[in-house]
């Protein structure tokens, strides 16, 4: 980074003064490039300038200078989100919270631990592994996406089903408002909190509410043993339907993953190929875990479920190596994409279990409507779908294409008493598919707690919500980022 | 009640109207004592009138004409609430759920059920037993409380420490604004709602923001297998310290409660005694449930810490009927106060876990100092303390007296970090408790989200958060009412 700023910009020179100068800020296009989109890359625009705060005094400063110079302004972690929560679209300064990575406390006695927004979440296990420790929140981008990051998003992962996204393991926040007030909700204390529920509201409130400073999370004791089961399908729909037995059954699996075929063919293109046969219709990936001695008879449960199931093949993890492979070559799942088309738009539909064989055979229809591919790699056991969407930005009309065909898949699921997302947020990808879900009664709700904590919509603006205006732009700059790719 | 409205009053005449007429109000006197007090009895209040509308209809046309003739208003379920967020402190017309009281669907696949918010709780569980299904928040009132009031007061129970409090199990809510607005956040749907988190921020909100009038929970699936441990101490640290190494252990159980000397004395002279020891410090109730074969082992390890705490006597359920004997006699815990005083006044501070015994030997203290014995019966497992001050209105002083040393207790739970409640709300009870808590930018951010949706605060006003009149105003009438106790 540059050591003297080398523009006249004024905004540029008092925001360097707030932080530790030229060293911790970015105005450069050069360098603002890398910060022009995030996980979700089919919309890019350059940020004013990025500054990098070492505490909640510099991120607060930075604030209220934005708040008092009319400037926009967002939080950033590391950049994974997957609808672009961290885009600037109106050209903020990006706060990116990198530099605030500390693991501030960690109280094993009332399982909890203090960190810092840009704290990485994979550390925190890593870091209580030896203890018998671990945080549960496991996107697949845990080892490089933050802590504050999957607060903004409401971050999943696969073992969600059994322990809960992000919100359910959030036991306090210090937030700086838009309007420069620091508030600390419990961030020092312990899980209940009186009066309004603000911990849960600004959990997944994607950036809009207010910036995360300081995170308090609950953390969880090992389980004693954990078994992991793969089968093998001929037919989708068998695969759905032992899904669903397994649930009826009573079991709660810690984590219950499909992939279908076209899904196979990208994990086994990619860095942790397992030999999955490529003629299979789809696989479950199955873990339990627990006190050992009750473990065994769910798996068995298990295998007997997928053998009525009509399962071609079905083997228990000999060991944690090939358990973790298995994991492995399921978390390269969104990237391994990239092995078999040149892009790829991930959707994140929510369903009712039971409808898991109709929606997915409707997915199969949407493909073949719009003449994309679509793989199929999600959450089976808590109806949480991921469908892939392949296609060619550099084919024109392509990129229009997979939208409305990403967009039709969160119809199919919202039309089923679904919802649009599960685990990935709304940001500006799905912010007109709110309306699949909501009336302007219910959204006029929402807006107007935006407007109290964020009323000049300053911070992180134009998100999150339909707003006709909005939505054509970023459609039409979305249409410029594909002719780019063309040209 | 009447079949013709015996008044002129032109605001009884004109909401008699909006429900099924005479029938569904009640104006006189002698009708709406009753509606004076919710179970925190140290405050009275009557309301204008309680209305008992049948549909989500009626509710909103009763909410449009109170927002429109200035008349403030709130919502009651069965008026089982501890801290007085069901007493009309202004007068309010009271609309009363009770007749809005149906079980409107129950779907065992996705496991889930759609109430009105006057079912009452236990009958949600006794309706889909003999499936193997049931309904986790176990309030002690839950006899007699209605789902509705449990989501207004996120209402906890003693299975809370492993399932979880009732705002993890709210699915979806249907609610009146107090604009008059309906919206339904995702009431026929799934678990996972885009935006803001309404149903977290409205679950747990007290009334304040508006009137739930359907929801859907979540069912659990029977565990397969519970067993329950009494275990008998004679020392409260003893007991304080199994707690601890049991769930150290990394044993969750579905319960964990304790009751101290004075709290046993309570239970056993009421209604379900089990007979106790009466020389014993304290006793713990554990419950573990799931899979048969799991069980064991941690009962077996339960045995093992208790006994290294040097327990008196420990002992495991012989069968169903004596497991069900114990817990009938927690659960008249509050109540059995009155077999042994004349008044009580149950707190409801939230600690954590490894504070126990330094809170414990607190509450001790601020027992002497006030020169009024104080029981404990509470939820160990997860630090939700339950100090049940005794005290006797009728002797002057005695009330206010009351009311400081349980305040005192929620300061000593604040000093360590804790918290003013964990399942009973703050009410009117703890207005000016929140400040243990929150400063005035946090109280600020919370009362800024109740003027978004209740900007005239014509709902439930008053309540929830400190304002010095207010405050000033409702202990003067605590005083009124313990004069009148005398008189």
């Amino acid at each position: 980074m540059a050591r003297k700023i080398k523009t006249n910009d004024p905004d540029i020179l008092n925001l360097a003064k707030l932080v530790d100068g030229p060293k911790s800020i970015l105005y450069l296009k050069e360098d603002l490039i890398a910060y022009d989109c995030d996980g979700f890359t089919i919309h890019k625009h350059l940020p004013k300038a990025v500054v990098f705060p070492k505490n909640t005094e510099e991120v607060a400063k930075i604030v209220n200078y934005c708040a008092s110079h009319d400037l926009p302004f967002l939080a950033r972690g590391a950049g994974t989100g997957l609808s672009g929560g961290a885009i600037p679209i109106n050209g903020e300064v990006i706060i990116s919270m990198v530099r605030m990575k500390r693991l501030i406390s960690v109280d094993l006695e009332n399982r909890r631990a203090v960190v810092e927004p840009g704290y990485v979440n994979l550390k925190l296990t890593n870091m209580i592994a030896d203890k018998g420790y671990y945080y549960a929140p496991d996107p697949s981008s845990q080892s490089c996406c933050t802590i504050g990051g999957n607060v903004a998003e409401n971050a999943g992962g696969a073992h969600c089903l059994k322990y809960g996204v992000t919100t359910n393991h959030i036991l306090g926040l210090e937030v700086v408002l838009p309007n420069g007030d620091i508030i600390d909700i419990n961030c020092e204390g312990i899980a209940d909190v009186p009066g309004y529920d603000l911990l849960g509201l600004l959990t997944g409130s994607e950036g809009t509410l207010g910036i995360v400073t300081k995170i308090t999370v609950r953390i969880l004791k090992n389980p004693e043993a954990k078994q992991t089961v793969l089968a093998y399908f001929d037919e989708v729909s068998d695969g759905s339907y032992a899904v669903s037995d397994i649930v009826s059954a009573g079991i709660v699996p810690a984590a219950l993953e499909m992939m279908d075929k076209t899904a196979i063919e990208g994990v086994e293109a990619a860095a942790f190929p397992v030999g999955h046969p490529r003629d299979i219709a789809a696989l479950l990936l199955i873990e339990v875990d627990g006190i050992s001695a009750g473990i065994d008879e769910q798996i068995n449960q298990i295998l007997d479920i997928c053998k009525r199931r009509h399962v071609r093949e079905v083997k228990v993890a000999e060991n944690e190596q090939e358990r973790a492979r298995w994991w492995a070559n399921r978390k390269t799942g969104f990237g391994a994409m990239g092995a078999i088309s040149a892009d790829y738009l991930v959707q994140d539909g929510v369903i009712p279990r039971s409808k898991l064989p109709e929606v997915l055979e409707r997915i199969n229809q949407i493909s073949e409507q719009f003449g994309l591919r679509i793989a199929n790699i999600f959450h089976a056991g808590d109806g949480n779908l991921h469908p892939l969407v392949l296609f060619d930005a550099r084919i024109p009309g392509e990129t229009e294409k997979a939208l409305e065909a990403g967009s039709a898949c969160l119809k199919a699921c919202a039309d089923v008493g679904g919802s649009i997302t599960g685990e990935h947020g709304v940001g500006i990808e799905k912010m007109e598919e709110m309306r699949f879900v909501f009336n302007e009664e219910e959204l006029a709700a929402q807006t107007r707690i935006r407007e109290v904590f964020n009323p000049d919509n300053l911070l992180n603006g134009g998100k999150l919500f339909p707003s006709p205006g909005r939505c054509v732009e970023v459609k039409k700059n979305m249409k410029e980022v594909a002719s780019a790719k063309q040209a």
